[in-house]
């Protein structure tokens, strides 16, 4: 039996993670960027996961995946062991600290889409290094919309081919910091401005608790984030919020501004479910009904 | 001949500043709260102006009142020099650090409201010690709105007179960290029922450059900043939101949650301008037509 074809591909890390927060510890839980961002999209669409794990990846997370729907043809096993990364979060949830990163299997990672993949019409290069992420560009037909995260490390290390990449791409999601890392710009508006020059039509930038902003070269988007009474753990939030985003416009069929508006309320509600818990584990009790009833109750605390 | 009565009294301190950016030093420019403040309502509602002036105060920053038709009835002038500040602005401008303060006449300042400003129906109580907020509500006559706007040196020093003001106003407004300091809680959503738990009806939390926050005990309003491409000086945005906020609601004559929300669109955007420059520099060459364009402008980027 073949496969069915998936509408969204997403590219990024599986990382087996240990994490403390001021008041909570939970240590060998299921992370990774491309883990939080299939687990967004999947309410809203039929999404295709590309990674890798090792011999010693736990039956249990295949089966969290399996049960949401997440297609895992373009799932890699390869002999050794997961990645595994540590972090602490600061008194006040704004900054973490990593404790220890172990790469293992995915120090050499090379992700190889699935024929059927490779003629989705949405892709999320989720935050990898850009040379797998230029890989990945090689093998895709021509996708409708491609939006492509990365993060501090890569605009380092390899801005290079961060640049080439990012011009082949119709969106680029960055946090505040790294925009201005990238920039040397002071505002986020200049900030935008130039790296819309770097040929993306999109700039989506995340500004955690503080919601996020969409940058064209004719206007600006802005976003809230969801005032949450409570959270446990911000860690994936950004990769939800990209995942959910980009699972709503591949729902939409379309690529405009206004279904890109859209599909940005719905990503950042799924964040805002999912930090309410650690992993995966407030997103798996989650359905679409209830992802309805918080974007209209959003949708009013912004009625102006 | 009487003078006209005032729709808004607004109370608070006035200041020579001498403020350091990383790019810029201005001095002895004209500053306070109640100086911020009562510009931005002044593009709204008849505004009466109570604050205390030394004798060294130039006549020039007393035209620039006059010109924006501030009502200075209630401004006194004492015997002595001025209130200074000094303060230096961190590379980001997210924070800035007191380089001295010199109280002058502002040490044993009265508010003493002329007797037209007492029958006010909107007052804004500025950020000045607790127990002279408190001095002004006994000369006040009924007024139907009253907005009172604090710091951390109350909250630490005086949280006693503090929380007996707060609870005969009708909004209180902070920022973020001051409602944390206050409470002790960690997300605002908590800060602010504990705050709403003194009295007020509305709470207002600011973020900076990070919008707004109103919460009832029935609801949250949700309000972004107007991106800027540059700013100057952010000295004195929060009064300035204020004062706006205060002025625009003043001139609608109303104090019902829609009319909130509309008048702090308006406080937002003001103050957007006011940071644009030092001091009122921006706000003494802004007109109410500009500030229409930009709200609507403003409203185009926050369209879900």
């Amino acid at each position: 039996m073949t496969p069915p074809a998936v509408d969204l591909t997403i590219v990024g890390s599986i990382g087996i993670d240990t994490i403390e927060t001021p008041t909570e510890k939970q240590e060998e839980i299921l992370g990774g960027s491309v883990s939080y961002a299939c687990a967004a999209a999947s309410f809203f669409t039929h999404t295709g996961m590309v990674g890798v794990v090792g011999t010693d990846f736990p039956q249990e997370y295949r089966d969290t995946w399996t049960k949401m729907n997440i297609d895992l043809e373009g799932l890699q096993t390869e002999e050794g062991k997961t990645f595994r990364w540590s972090g602490v979060y600061e008194e006040n949830m704004d900054n973490r600290r990593t404790l220890s990163t172990d790469l293992n299997v995915f120090e050499t990672f090379s992700p190889e889409l699935p024929e059927d993949y490779r003629e989705a019409p949405y892709l999320f290069l989720g935050n990898i290094h850009p040379a797998l992420q230029l890989h990945v560009l090689e093998q895709v037909r021509n996708p409708r919309f491609i939006l492509i995260d990365t993060m501090d490390l890569w605009i380092n290390i390899d801005k290079e081919n961060l640049t080439k990449v990012i011009g082949k791409c119709h969106m680029l999601t960055l946090n505040e910091s790294e925009a201005q890392l990238f920039t040397g710009e002071r505002t986020l508006n200049k900030a935008a401005q130039h790296l819309l020059e770097l040929g993306p039509e999109y700039v989506l930038i995340k500004k955690g608790g503080n919601g996020s902003m969409l940058f064209t070269n004719d206007d600006i988007f802005l976003l809230h984030a969801y005032p949450l009474e409570s959270f446990k753990d911000p860690t994936g939030a950004g990769d939800t919020f990209a995942g959910g985003l980009m699972g709503a416009l591949a729902a939409s069929g379309r690529t405009d501004k206004e279904a890109i508006r859209q599909a940005m309320v719905y990503g950042s509600i799924v964040a805002s479910f999912g930090v309410e818990e650690f992993s995966l584990d407030r997103l798996q009790q989650l359905d679409r009904d209830k992802i309805e009833l918080r974007v209209e109750e959003f949708k009013g605390m912004c009625k102006l």
